[in-house]
């Protein structure tokens, strides 16, 4: 590893003190391939953080990976701004023939900066264009991204911290479950809004993550959402979902809230949508929500036609059928096993087992267990991450196509890493 | 084109009403090579656009195809979060011995989500958090992009209508030559600073663009961007330069502040520095502006390894020595000349011609003169695009790389353009 | 009454339509003598709204009138800005060793503008200025005036609509008995501070009314007020208590908290403390929080020097034992009585009785059966007003000097007005 | 002097270090008459400085007392909400007639909360309800009062860092002959209005002072004025004067703004409205403004009616016919003789002396000369006050009541005092 060298590496002397997974992950990474990414001293780690949530179909898929070289050795367009081409519309067909019209969803499709921040901002602005209003109902543990309007939305204060101005138009309201079901569901919220002297003014819209991922894995019940649902048509705020890191399949279907049968009004999807972690984002509406005038909102690299590509491959490799959503949730019932026996095993220190599909959390009592359970991981071979607000929860989010075997191997690497730092 | 069938496309269908580039360029484009792009029917553009300035070397440089071919066959790790890899090392080192050491910077990289505007937020942020104050200064027809923090420093009425809610802690001042001359440079903001009267706090940082690209083409002499740091070094306040467009060798230098001999505090490069229209984007910084907390500022796909080997590829291929500049000042002359003549023989409808290196304007008196003659330059086999605060000037961005016999050919076509829409 | 002339009187005409208590009280008031109010056709009306709780000693006090009248005929200094006076010396002698000293205070006191809105600005200011942080916490239902710093406190979305700006900087929590004692005191608000992924940043203050009068007469318990101070105790938040309407012993003690044992940081005075209705206001605060400059918060009326003189004759009067206090508690009996005998007879209409000390309120199901009351009650001679989010509680306070047999009278004209009302 | 006793006065410990005026004149005052004040000790100033302009009429003013004493024996209404009243009748009629009718004004009247921050508070809410839109144009160096919305469009540094939150909504321009008359009046304002992409968006309003008191008594052209009300009547914005210093005959007429023939859309009145220095706060506007529904401003204090009585009294007393404005401009032309006198006397140290009616200002280049100067007159017997800020203008804002006379022994003082701190 780099780090065994005397001399300080590029990465140290040159790049930002911002950079972080580099940092738990010591190791200068240069080939992957499926759920395997390697160093470059050939060493191996089984990766079941998939570029947080990016890489829901592995490294560098080889189905998608052929349909790439194919468009760039053809010279496809590859910067496209948001002319059309027909990568564009391919991608565009096959979304609403694979994914839109199944699920009688007839939203219009807005291609935003290549990032689920950009999404989320497109998302905003728009929902407050159509209200008239500012005010965005977010949650307790939110997250939602980094530029400036995003990151209002987003709960961890040390994020927030570093906006350098006052965070407005926001307010927090407790997720579900936030209070271990001794509250009824959006008591505080529905109370707020019925009462007119309570100091929230009626919001634009709320957005909400069906299983929140980066703030400990919290994964809301269908009947909450529904709840929610039903909140925001009763006081005629949008609702949506930002499915960045849960849509694309991660829990099992390809949005994330049908299990629950919600239609949310807007949709963010970013991460895994390019399916080969090529950078992409959407912004799905209703249409009669569609208000935005021509360039609006723009961004170069909004016509990013090389994911537009390995987009639609995704969509017609894993999509075209129910078979992805069946395996994940076989795949993920696997993984809840693997997890509840280290729980069981590990009483003491584990505080709960969350997850759905193939994303799991694994909570300790201990706030620095899960940082020392990553850290013997890596070692061991597994790259894997904490998420919540005080990094207390192991997060699993292998790629959707990791093999049982992979899944096994590498559930017992964590088993060890839990083992040997209890 | 596709707007010729009866059936509206699955473009005017499904994709929301935000688009734009695709309404003035009524085609399907399908291929792209140096400085053409094909449709699906084979009709073929020269494209003086070049992504808005994602495109200096051209589409789908053979160069720069090679090394991505390589990198991807060999499955190159193609996200990679912010994890050390080889490429980014390479591009690290690269970066570092042809574009920072050679120009006496020491700046250090912080690698943002991949767009212009994500950079922007970075710069913002760490401009605030580093003076603990919330102003930043911006410029008339500033444009720096569409998240919230950007578009708070964005000028264009339009464009700030967008967000929804009121945009503040931003303070327009005029840019160079804002008065045609008739006033002292920096004569307001300069009374504002060193008046305790004024109602101006003291800014964090001032947010410049040498050239105003969406603005209309408008360059700031070196003696005022002179003029503006050392107006920020006597008042503490940071010296931001968004080079997202103007950067990357599109006025000549690598950077468009190095004609004017200044250093700024801060750099923002997004768009060519990918070299192929991969979404990538950079903040630079002084290193004792460094102060960002390890994972304070984040984003899924700032580690877009295709567009560090690109990227790589492209400073190996074009700044190893100075002979791109050179070209490019040359190429900007030949344009010039043409710009010049086509004033001189539409003296009564060109207001002006400016520009630098290889990005010019042809300003025209009639408001919607502009948006005709890129109607009619599209009809005759040109991309090119009007900007500026009413779309009064015609802009032009060719790739570095156009020939002389293409920019001849395509400045023909503008002047066939101009010539029959007078 | 004016409103049944012919033509339209100069405040129909002239004044502008933001008027409001001459629309329910349509009489022209010429006099006033303690708990009485006369037209200018010799009408009179027992006041039980007291100026909105300006007027505590009644209406030109006899006592304090004969020291104003002392001393503006001895042509005494009228307005003083902030210089020192022998009347301002006399006040706060006068208020430390009667009000402060007595209960152990050693809060400073700053004259503000004479008006709630101006102490609570200086308040808030204060606040932020000493924690170095933006965000205060308010309730549910509070009121604290009208300015813009004040207003974003302020719960009522009427009210708040009319700032014309958003309101930022401030959250709102749930005041007392939120949920009807069926959620534990302080469970969101605590868990929001615990709770590093929140989204609520820590606040600078909090600021409470013991009792809402505004919001609807309600009431916060001892323990819920010595839970607040404990809470803001353990997270570094400043306490203020904004006595504004409650008091000046409205409540019975001459501070409104004082039931509850706790000190609070900041506490806001203004409508009764000069005694006779003559403006004036003031901002306490513990004296290591007096970091102001000279002058960085100032208002030409803060010398109002002729209200100092009728606040310390009122306190010498009123204050110099405790009789005040029980003579307040004794006739707030009698009042909680009589009410309570109303809703007793009016079980299906009457929502609830509520109050402390001379403050009470009669809640009604029907929402516009309290303003119905305070109508018929006005023909019958008694001015009440409604209060509350929906107007929905008729709201009684009489001046503490009050007698007997005239809070008897006005109960009676108050029960026979809910009869004839029902 | 009080200062010089041991043992700290109750001031000193007591009163917040927020206390200004009462440091630079050490002395307790007590009594007041006209144009002089005494202190407990028996020593007599001439005041120069009228309350900061809250005392036109001088102290005390014999007539206005009368009235006052009259009502207050007679048990007039004192506190009146906003009920109708007999001395707000008076007061209403006696405006209309002898102040809007003659000047063909058909503005209508607010009572807003009795201070000039409380009139510029209801003045900027009701324009940004009008219009829809939130920024508000302020001047260089203005002042228009300390809450929090009053604040933002105040100038002074100082001041607004007091605030503790960004101040928002408001952009400052440059206040008549900013640029010592080297750049055209409104250049930056009308070109930032006219460019779509200045990033200035459509202000709901401008507001100004016609001569900026606590800014250093900067005095706006007539056609500086005529200029501004034009700009804004293109614009659509709406014109805010605030009169709260400069009303009330300070500059001759009664309106400031009479001598440059504006109509204002909106005025603010205090300081000198009640003429007795009782606080009072009016603010006027034209009829079809008036929008706000009953109730959606108030203020506990907007009914002083004393005030009313005293302000009738003055409006007979001074304002029947044109006397009180000859006066003024005849006795301000006594002042700006003796001021150019030792302006000529001084020249290497007097910077300039500007004013209108009787507000002037004596600037001196040496920043700290003014206060020199003003601690010299205070122990020579005569009470003025720095402005600008740097508080390097000496202010006069002598009652307009003060006699020939007593100028002339003011302005020697001041003469001596500039002498004797040379």
């Amino acid at each position: 590893m780099t780090t065994t060298t005397a001399e300080p590496s590029v990465f140290e002397v040159l790049e930002s003190e911002v950079r972080s997974y580099c940092r738990g992950w010591p190791a200068v990474f240069d080939r992957a391939e499926g759920s395997r990414m390697y160093d470059e001293d050939g060493r191996v780690w089984l990766d079941f953080f998939a570029g947080a949530g990016a890489l829901n179909y592995g490294h560098n898929n080889k189905v998608l990976k052929r349909a790439l070289l194919d468009y760039l050795e053809r010279d496809g367009v590859t910067h496209g701004l948001d002319m059309s081409t027909t990568a564009k519309r391919a991608f565009l067909e096959t979304f609403r023939d694979l994914v839109l019209e199944p699920r009688g969803l007839d939203h219009k499709v807005m291609f935003t900066g290549p990032t689920g921040a950009n999404a989320v901002e497109a998302a905003l602005k728009l929902a407050r264009k159509v209200k008239g209003r500012e005010t965005v109902v977010s949650f307790t543990n939110a997250f939602h991204g980094m530029s400036l309007g995003a990151l209002a939305v987003t709960g961890n204060a040390f994020k927030r911290a570093g906006a350098g101005v006052p965070l407005v138009h926001s307010v927090p309201m407790p997720f579900d479950d936030y209070f271990g079901g001794t509250v009824e569901d959006f008591l505080w919220f529905e109370r707020l809004l019925g009462d007119r002297g309570s100091g929230l003014g009626r919001p634009a819209a709320v957005i909400v993550e069906t299983v929140q991922g980066e703030g400990g894995v919290n994964v809301a019940r269908p009947e909450w959402l529904r709840g929610l649902a039903d909140l925001c048509r009763r006081w005629d705020m949008l609702l949506i979902v930002d499915d960045v890191q849960m849509g694309c399949g991660r829990t099992g279907a390809f949005f994330s809230f049908e299990e629950a049968g919600i239609v949310p009004d807007v949709v963010t999807l970013a991460k895994s949508i390019s399916g080969y972690g090529l950078p992409m984002a959407l912004t799905l509406f209703r249409p009669e929500l569609d208000v935005w005038e021509p360039g609006e909102h723009n961004g170069t690299f909004r016509g990013n036609n090389p994911a537009f590509v390995t987009a639609t491959a995704a969509l017609d490799t894993y999509w075209a059928d129910g078979q992805t959503e069946k395996q994940t949730l076989a795949r993920g019932e696997r993984v809840e096993a693997a997890l509840r026996a280290i729980a069981a095993e590990h009483g003491d220190e584990v505080a709960g087992v969350r997850g759905r599909g193939l994303v799991w959390g694994l909570e300790f009592h201990d706030k620095t267990h899960a940082s020392r359970v990553c850290a013997r991981a890596f070692e061991l071979g597994l790259l894997i991450e904490t998420s919540g607000p005080e990094s207390e929860v192991v997060k699993l989010l292998p790629p959707l196509t990791t093999t049982p075997d992979e899944l096994d191997e590498g559930l017992l690497v964590l088993a060890r890493a839990v083992a040997e730092t209890a």
